[in-house]
């Protein structure tokens, strides 16, 4: 275990900070509540931006950008919105030395400035639908604050969508729940949980709420992302209106959806342990770091660097660019460096010393399982990219089987309570309750619905309420 | 000519803004002086990113991201930098509902906080040197706005890098200077005068400022981006201090560096012409559009789209994902539709209609030269790359050549209010003269010193004072 990062049996939340620390993933900033995301950190969100990017543009989006500063009487114009968010609001009430006669508030979210737009540009059905996403930064001013998990500011995406029809608006935010649900699994090995949310959990302004749920290694749920159905909410409070292809003026259909840094957190709490950051492969900017290690100089100079150089472009010319980093920090004790590199969450490590130059091969350290072998280096180039899969799917796996180990149905609020208030985790159950009963159970347990899950049609007896016909529910404590 | 373009000769400033709008590169957004950058705007803008952001990783550099509000007393840390920019801040005053103890800034540059951070993370020469760089918004209050060129929200890179010796950061400023010189003469047909800065047009809080200034087609200059020598300043202001190899406490050397969204202002007012936009291959997210045409949907549901699919996806292999567009506006008239395209800018205009395709070729239209001609199918592939990059370098040499048929040497302040007051351009003059000079010159002329060129070591009398020995300026009106 490592004397940096206490053990989450000790202390969960302390070991989260512990582990972001010591892998250089963010610091707290100078002003109360933000972060500043380091390099390690930023690299990580690059890639996972990477992904979603792709995604968005191979399903017919393209990015734009909208303005942060937002007129506060623009947030007034959807009663459920403004409600929600004005209370996080940061706002800007001066600007080039004189008062603002309107303050503007930092963007929580972009629906009221995007819809003014979307007003404007919409005339006809011609120019519908309306595929747009944003990458940017959002504020909302938090009381209390969590690396990735909750700061006062936060990168994202925000996709913005509108449609001539209902149902195709429907479709769309269906559509990106499963592109979102997709990377999560396969890129970041978070399994998820996709469905729909309940009325108390729905985003303001919003007829429907979707979401990717996922369980830390604490099993606590996390809302990973989310896809909303914003009816014509948003498009009458904006007027975004067309000539449909009868000639007559409608209002348009919108959705919007975001995935944030908060991803970074789920990965952290997902895959990690008690010597640090576990990051799956590929999603790792650095997927194995190469380390020669010698005393010698000139045994270094001649031998391990020219390899180690040569080994890395090959690996690289497979995996992609800068994907093999050289450990050069020949001014640590070798035992020191290994542990850098492994709290760093680096998928593989391969060890080049005198002993293994002499044989021709590479020492590797799985770092989800610490097995360790010797890769020769003819080989590598072929061997490395299945062990990095190997590795993916097992953490995938392993995350998998420990979220249904964790999940339980209950039949009545005891059991869900020993459960809840007990060793914790996911609880499946029937549920007929509405807001006011929500509110209850979040007050004496802590848990809230984190969703009815899609593809899960049975139904059964509310074990609150005792109605029948409910609706399978997944509840949780959440972050 | 456009009817919905209006001529350069006639409203230089009207053209720059039809242009934009015609191509649907940018907005006015409903808070004053900022924008909104639509697809197309914001498809360039990633493309430009991406060639910047890979040479600087290539370069050593990372990634990170620091936060969006600052506190005051920060920027009041370093005298001349607050006095540059505190004018043009806009400050939070309230967030979460209640009034801030100390307002926050909605950063206009970051040098005060990542300074901060770098004296928490720097304490020994092997912490040494930091080369990270920022991708963002910044926002400066304008009083008068102009999309792209100057509003008062923009998005751009900075870079901020920490090194143990002025040596090394001296050479980190020149090397950055470089780089941006190379992309933006390479990538964006952009031709550079690369040069220092004069006293007055100093970054506040440099000790020296680079700059890459270019010419747009209105003989006006355009600074498309700078790069700092920030000596000790910022170190000393916020204690980023080392252990030095001697085992002495040592300030760190800092510079910075940046690039804008404004250089799409640059591409558009240097290769653009009375009939809409004109993008560099290179740099264009759209390298070619394709066009199928015809009355009769049979043929074009049988014959044309699927050829056009088949022909964009082998271009596609070749070019990148996406680079070609194949335009589905059947509802409008096919002069309408080649209209629209070249008004985007897209480099090279592919149709197809019912003779091609009985003949097997497409008809090309080169966008800079209205050059037609016929490709066949079957060469396409080999053929379009070089087209690309002929259109590449026409656009290049058109600029370079328009630069020099511009550039004026002068002796005295005759010859010099003559130029600058009359047809216009860039004034070549030896020049000794101090703020005060430039002041008077700029008042009285509305010309200022652009840069020192590097590489142009020749001196000679100043034109301005008389004194013997002066350094070779560039002067021209600028953006």
């Amino acid at each position: 275990m490592a004397r940096n990062i206490v053990s989450r049996e000790k202390d969960y939340s302390q070991w989260y900070l512990d582990v972001i620390k010591a892998a250089e993933l963010a610091d707290y900033a100078p002003v109360r509540g933000c972060m500043v995301i380091r390099p390690d950190g930023y690299a990580l969100w690059e890639s996972i931006q990477r992904h979603f990017d792709e995604a968005f543009k191979d399903s017919g989006h393209v990015n734009a950008y909208f303005p942060l500063l937002i007129p506060i009487s623009f947030l007034e114009k959807e009663a459920d919105h403004v409600e929600g968010f004005a209370p996080e609001c940061a706002v800007v009430t001066h600007a080039g030395g004189e008062k603002l006669e309107e303050p503007l508030v930092v963007r929580p979210t972009s629906e009221t400035v995007i819809g003014h737009m979307y007003s404007k540009w919409v005339q006809s059905w011609r120019d519908l639908p309306i595929l747009i996403n944003q990458w940017c930064n959002v504020m909302r001013w938090e009381k209390r604050s969590r690396l990735f998990l909750r700061t006062s500011e936060f990168l994202w995406q925000e996709g913005h969508t509108a449609h001539a029809t209902r149902e195709e608006a429907v479709e769309e935010t269906l559509k990106m729940l499963d592109i979102y649900r997709d990377i999560m699994e396969n890129i970041l090995a978070l399994p998820v949980l996709a469905g729909e949310k309940s009325e108390g959990e729905r985003f303001p302004g919003a007829d429907n709420t979707y979401t990717c749920e996922t369980m830390m290694s604490d099993r606590k749920a996390l809302q990973a992302g989310t896809s909303h159905f914003l009816g014509q909410n948003f498009a009458k409070a904006f007027e975004i209106t067309f000539q449909n292809q009868d000639g007559e003026l409608d209002h348009a259909w919108t959705t919007s959806w975001g995935v944030s840094t908060r991803l970074i957190g789920a990965i952290v709490m997902t895959h990690s342990d008690d010597d640090g950051l576990v990051i799956p492969p590929r999603v790792a900017a650095v997927k194995a770091v190469l380390i020669p290690i010698s005393p010698d100089q000139a045994v270094m100079d001649r031998k391990l660097l020219p390899k180690s150089t040569e080994l890395a472009g090959s690996l690289n010319s497979v995996l992609g660019k800068r994907s093999v980093k050289i450990d050069t920090n020949f001014h640590m004790r070798p035992g020191d460096r290994f542990f850098a590199n492994l709290q760093k969450g680096i998928p593989l490590r391969l060890e080049l010393g005198e002993k293994e130059f002499e044989r021709g091969v590479l020492q590797a350290v799985r770092r989800d399982t610490g097995d360790r072998f010797d890769i020769p280096w003819d080989k590598a180039a072929v061997v490395v990219p299945g062990i990095l899969e190997e590795i993916q799917k097992n953490l995938y796996d392993r995350a998998l089987a420990f979220r249904k180990q964790n999940t339980f149905m209950v039949k009545n609020y005891g059991e869900f309570r020993e459960i809840i208030e007990g060793r914790g985790g996911f609880v499946e159950a029937f549920f007929a309750g509405g807001r006011d009963e929500e509110k209850l159970i979040k007050e004496e347990t802590g848990a809230t619905v984190r969703c009815f899950p899609l593809g899960r049609e049975e139904t059964g007896t509310c074990f609150f309420t005792g109605k029948p016909d409910a609706k399978l529910a997944i509840f949780a404590k959440a972050y």
